[in-house]
């Protein structure tokens, strides 16, 4: 949850009035995102999102994921549509902030993943991923594995604080997955961070993709294993495989996965939960105390990772 | 802002299903009230408030709140309307928690008081007390002056950590304050915390009073001084007498004050300040660090009393 920057309702009713979006009749900070400032405001035309982008997200790279969700609603993928002002702008400013207005989408994050959930999920991520092959901006992927000595460099020396041997364990981790990553899969745009409260649900039916603030360019199985960890354990920290076995199933329905692909599954779900471990270690390390956001747990990914690493092959997804 | 209580989604689609008020189709936490979780919830009828009661509010007081608020709606004041369920209930409870929901009422707080807000408030509020006149429950006052002495016990053996000279200072203010209070001016509910945060507006026009959790038997003229306290003071703490004027000009013209009532003010307002004060004194004592709310200044309430200290009569407020 995160509001972390105040509008005032006066400067707030000229923002939008420079919208052709309707006049504005409401406006409530909303308890969603944390990297970004968010209020669901409500028109004489209907409920709009608007987004103020706060320090952890680049003022540089907002263009790249105003256009790819441009692109990405106009090849019919469910996800928040960037709106123009009247004179064409998206990415504007107020209260200080670059802030955009985006539509509206209908539908609740799942608390919990249900069964029922993983093959509309991995039908969405190929439809994006297919949606977004023909999109010319790129954006390079400073979480994946070029990324991650560093990372390591700055949580080794008060990671053993968090569990004792995490800082060796992190150093050996890296070493593997520098040498074994892979090269050559196919790549394109990926979401790179579509956990189950980045997606909405109205019933069983997938109803949104939102938060492509981690977009960038990178291994398209990629994505799917980022997935696997987000959506495939159990709050006990077992690993469906029925519900992988769903979720890559539901993504071959739409794109194919090559043998390739298929065989690195493993290794690229070991990298994703070493990139998320790795990233919640940082966070745990920098969140001053009192903080309006509480990090999230290092050690379930740590678990996952321990999980994928044990992995003989994409047999153990139920592929 | 607040949101204390996370709700299942399952839960929630199923707890809309009871009332005729359409489909769930989004429910977002929002940044609302400190004593409660706050959703803005969208169904297929449009957006409504669900609010959850955490343990600050008393569930025996829930009662009182609902039909007042449904009392005040049914007699043409913008406040939420309570809906009832399929079996007529409006007190439910949902994630363990008392919950009801409310209509949504459009409009944004100021964030800055402006002059021309203050003559539709003390309307509102004048129009609130004469709607409320034959309002048959009541609802004691416990943060009236029978119970500052217990407030002042617990706030005064710290009150010197905050400003030295605070914890004599505030005995002495309850010894005058007891002996002076009034006991024969024209009394009713009152709403009891009229802040600009829980009053919207739609440009000029007051489009809705919130928030009635407060809400209590004292005077009337109790909760203008309140309004003087929370709507005419700046930023640099100086008191704008045009502010006053307006507010208590407004609400004279739907509610006469008495003789008595305009004599009664500087000592209300002084009391009115007093009360926050030690509330605001309890808050900065007793709210854990790092707590979600951070607790409100309860300086600025001092200087507000000593204002009102100084004051000779209710000329001093422009009337």
């Amino acid at each position: 949850m995160a509001v972390y920057t105040e509008v005032d309702d006066e400067e707030l009713e000229a923002f939008v009035a420079s919208y052709d979006i309707g006049t504005l009749v409401s406006a409530k900070g909303i308890a969603e995102g944390v990297e970004n400032s968010n209020y669901l405001i409500h028109t004489t035309r209907g409920p709009w999102i608007l987004t103020l982008y706060e320090k952890r997200v680049a003022k540089a790279d907002l263009p790249f994921f105003m256009n790819l969700m441009e692109h990405c609603a106009a090849r019919g993928i469910d996800c928040p549509l960037p709106i123009h002002d009247r004179d064409g702008q998206v990415i504007r400013e107020i209260a200080g902030r670059p802030a955009v207005i985006v539509s509206f989408l209908q539908g609740m994050s799942p608390r919990r993943v249900a069964l029922e959930h993983c093959a509309p999920l991995g039908m969405a991520l190929a439809k994006l991923h297919v949606a977004v092959s023909d999109f010319t901006m790129s954006r390079e992927n400073a979480l994946s594995v070029e990324g991650w000595r560093k990372l390591v460099a700055g949580a080794r020396p008060r990671a053993d604080e968090v569990q004792p041997g995490l800082g060796d364990e992190i150093a050996r981790e890296l070493d593997f997955l520098e040498l074994r990553w892979p090269k050559h899969l196919a790549a394109g745009v990926i979401h790179a961070d579509l956990f189950p409260n980045n997606v909405f649900f109205l019933g069983d039916r997938l109803s949104g993709l939102i938060d492509f603030y981690f977009a960038c360019n990178d291994f398209l199985a990629y994505d799917v294993a980022i997935c696997l960890n987000a959506w495939c354990f159990e709050s006990d920290r077992s690993f469906n495989a029925t519900k992988a076995m769903r979720l890559v199933g539901g993504y071959r329905q739409i794109r194919a996965l090559s043998a390739p692909e298929i065989d690195a599954l493993p290794l690229l779900a070991r990298g994703a939960a070493f990139r998320f471990l790795l990233t919640r270690l940082y966070d745990w390390q920098h969140t001053p105390t009192g903080a309006l956001v509480k990090p999230l747990d290092p050690i379930e990914y740590l678990r996952k990772l321990r999980f994928h690493r044990s992995v003989e092959s994409a047999a153990a997804y139920g592929i």
